[in-house]
């Protein structure tokens, strides 16, 4: 096969012509925004172009200069559209592909990031008269000021005996949307009323794109508290967070929400001029970032889940039944693939707590090796953990460094180590706190599978996975399942290419369904971590051990992790 | 007040010449011997000398090349010779006491170190038959290799129901005299049968100064089961561990002990030529370094308890009736004082413990500021860890790196930490692994308390309570008392010049007792660690949360720690 890149017409074996046709995913990041261009017939990512955010992550001033309270994380809007007007015409040119064989954008998002905006979706902080106001600003998913709003929300819903809390293992964050009004109304009242809309960035940047709000399933049913079936929680319950909110759907949200894989509509004349592209190229409603890899690595049926490996680790998993499974951070119908129910679920501290270890923990001796090695200090960390056995060390640790999202969902537990010995080397420690995790991620795929969603195939995306071998195989022995990898280093935007080219639809060269997309488009590695038997044993009687204190420490028996924390905020207070 | 040092004749106020006696102590640590002269009037301390073994201590071979065994730990008789030889006049050229001036000599010891020998004193690994025979050689105190020994005891005097079992916490220790001799029945029965006697270091030494055997009371009691009235467990238990052993106390020990403070003989002409002493110079029994620092510091009253505080600690206390306290160490009638019941507990990991943190958890940006600043890395841990408030790092540890001594006696129990944070930081362990170790001691002191032997004073001694007043702070606030701290950096020695002199008695110029003698020659800085009220109302609520994990997994709430180190042996074997 020959390929004719300016063209992008090919040759097969048999001689024929075959017109090749591409689609853009840009994939919106903490701090920076990405495209790709990939081929809708095989997936092949033929150029990728990354922007980062000139404002980045604003957590102590505004533009302008005026102070941030502790907590805050903001972001500027003109930064995603410089994503859109730097890196599509940047992918176009590197790549050689001509806009008129793009058939559709597909984008993803951090989330909930959300902000107020007019009825024309202009952004209330671009106005002379909130420029000034940081709750005008667009909050990004880390914005952690929100946490009384969350407490007391929760406290409400509690009280009201709600009946979604549930289907958010029983707790709402205060990184998700209606903390994020409440503190707006609160604080900003004026913000509040002045806003026509609360919108996550995810929906807005396709709306600058098509001229129209097309809020998405994704976020609306994972971070926003909408179901497919049951809508909103009742106005009641808005007006018992605040009077002022009790219309706070009906006037300041929609009720109309798209399911993913759904066509948003398509690249007006405006942004055709921003981005390159053709004006009618299809774009599809928006997505999330971790969600939407799951049709990356080829995922598309019920019973596999998706583990996003870095800092801290996303689970996403496909249900054919709702079902309430303790610690999810959330389960969507047409969350992820329309027809199957989306679960989440998350470990708050994974690659971080690695870092934080290597950073903290690791003395000048090893620092002095791995610099006379040219290693980092998790390369010479990893190469001395990978000789030791299973079990060797005597060592387990509870991976609550940061808290303990799934299974517990409980911010307020903290780490353990046990069992170290004057002869514990660092290497042990650093292997004991992998184990950790990989002990954390069986007991969400355990819980799953007790409350009734079967957990069949493993698979890995994200840094971790990419990078780091020695943690895949602990993870393999420890769930005792094959483990297979993303085959692209940028999941998400080729998640979000997929996405629209089934936008676009199989008559311009693209798909019908992300099922279909997913065949021809996803990926993976040829690389595959399999439980080894010897290592299984010894990890099924760790695992039980680290149950056993799991339970102790995590679910009332001794709250003397929440009751050192109260010391610690009172001594420092 | 003016000195002759050469004649050692003081002018007094009064115009009155004062002769001035003075005192040896001779204390045998692990790695070297050292006297030290003392006044004894005064207890100043004019000469000290230190001498260290050329053998030192013997792990992998003895002296003609035979290799040991595993956890082997042996040490020559003529090393301990040298050290009288080389520092007796050492200290006396140092100091120009003559020889006439010196009263009497004390000396302590390491315990249980133990060796066979003959009927006139010879040492059976000076003898042509034995000298390549491991078992022959002395078994300093840190042998290990008599565990198996240890063990089988244990369970046989348990099994039996042995009352004695009860005075030393429920457990044998491996280190003391019945599991050594038990080796050397099961492995050299020709050294068993050859040997007319096993004999304490201490014992053997006084015996070469004097030329008689006279057993102490301290290392009788504390390390070799004997008791002032009950005496040694029946001829049925002996005969229960190996049935050579039946007569091991008439045929191979002595039912002859004497009290600490009882005058064992006098120098004779051969350790006159010896040491450069006098022939006729009163010695004092033999005891234990640790206990010989009770007098050096002031005590010989119920209720106060000296901590010998260095890699481990030692807690000595007196009492005036003997109870069974869990966990302690041993009591003994007279092992301590006179007229007191001594009562030993321990910590197996308080230095050690402090050190394997600076070692393996400091990171490199530590260890070079620390050299910058022209710090130790623990310096450099102290100055930051000194800043932080009791309850702020959330952290609590289990002191147990090295098992528990007092008041588990349990080896197999390891070390926890619990509290951790992507923010800890490593000076927040450093003063946690500080802290639990304090913790320890107040669950030692609680522990007498609680079962009738008062705690009213607390005194400390060794490397940690010269050098590191944050520690000894930390101390006063954690058990809410003053603690004072040893005037003489060599306790022991001075302490063992004090029986040198009690055993001459008043009328040559020393004292009839050791009260007396404690009163003039005992000493204690000017330096008093005070409880701060503050800290101790957040240790108490700290201290309780240590008290729930400690009794969960030491208790047998959760034996995790004791499956875990199973798990490693099965995996590493």
């Amino acid at each position: 096969m020959a390929l004719e890149p300016t063209t992008g017409r090919v040759r097969n074996e048999n001689d024929i012509i075959i017109m090749e046709r591409y689609a853009i995913g840009v994939d919106f990041g903490t701090l920076s925004g990405r495209s790709v261009l990939v081929n809708t017939r095989t997936g092949e990512e033929l150029a990728v172009s990354v922007f980062e955010y000139p404002h980045g992550v604003m957590d102590e001033r505004l533009p302008d200069g005026t102070r941030l309270g502790v907590d805050w994380a903001l972001q500027h809007p003109q930064d995603y559209l410089e994503v859109f007007r730097k890196t599509i015409p940047d992918v176009l040119m590197k790549s050689g592909v001509k806009p008129g064989q793009v058939i559709g954008v597909g984008i993803d998002f951090t989330a909930c990031t959300m902000l107020p905006v007019m009825s024309d979706g202009t952004p209330l902080c671009f106005t002379e008269r909130f420029r000034k106001t940081p709750n005008a600003w667009i909050k990004l998913w880390k914005h952690h000021a929100a946490q009384d709003q969350a407490n007391r929300l929760n406290a409400i819903a509690g009280k009201r005996d709600e009946m979604w809390l549930a289907r958010y293992g029983g707790k709402i964050s205060s990184e998700w949307l209606i903390p994020k009004i409440l503190q707006i109304v609160e604080e900003s009242p004026e913000v509040y009323e002045a806003a026509d809309r609360f919108i996550e960035a995810a929906d807005w940047v396709v709306w600058q794109l098509t001229g129209k709000e097309m809020r998405n399933s994704c976020t609306a049913g994972y971070k926003g508290l909408w179901h497919k079936h049951d809508g909103y929680p009742p106005d009641d319950f808005f007006a018992a967070l605040n009077p002022a909110m009790r219309k706070v759907v009906d006037k300041k949200l929609s009720r109309d929400i798209y399911p993913v894989g759904t066509k948003a509509g398509a690249i007006t004349a405006k942004s055709a001029l921003l981005t390159g592209l053709l004006p009618g190229t299809a774009v599809a409603v928006a997505n999330v970032d971790a969600h939407v890899s799951m049709p990356a690595v080829g995922i598309t049926s019920e019973g596999k889940m998706l583990m996003i490996m870095g800092t801290s680790t996303c689970h996403m998993l496909l249900g054919t039944a709702e079902k309430t499974v303790p610690g999810m951070c959330g389960v969507v119908e047409d969350g992820i693939i329309a027809g199957y129910y989306g679960y989440e679920a998350g470990q708050s501290c994974v690659g971080d707590h690695f870092q934080w270890f290597a950073a903290n923990c690791t003395p000048a001796e090893y620092s002095a090796e791995a610099a006379s090695k040219g290693m980092d200090i998790h390369q010479l960390l990893t190469s001395k953990a990978e000789k030791l056995k299973p079990g060797e060390s005597g060592l387990i640790a509870l991976d609550w460094w940061n808290g303990n999202r799934s299974v517990l969902v409980d911010v307020d537990l903290a780490g353990m180590l046990l069992g170290a010995t004057l002869l514990t080397r660092p290497e042990e420690i650093y292997r004991a706190l992998i184990e950790a995790t990989a002990y954390g991620t069986r007991m969400i795929i355990d819980t799953f599978e007790e409350y009734g969603v079967p957990v069949n195939g493993l698979y890995a995306a994200g840094g971790i996975a990419e990078k780091n071998p020695f943690v895949m195989q602990i993870y393999a022995d420890v769930t005792d399942r094959e483990i297979r990898i993303s085959g692209s280093p940028q999941a998400p935007a080729l998640g979000s290419a997929m996405f629209g080219a089934v936008a676009a639809g199989s008559e311009a060269g693209g798909y019908d369904n992300i099922v279909d997309a997913a065949k021809a488009m996803g990926k993976l590695k040829d690389t595959v971590y399999r439980p080894i038997k010897e290592n299984v044993d010894v990890y099924d009687l760790l695992f039980a051990e680290y149950r056993l204190v799991h339970d102790y420490f995590g679910r009332g028996s001794n709250d003397v992790m929440k009751r050192l924390k109260e010391i610690k905020k009172a001594v420092r207070s």
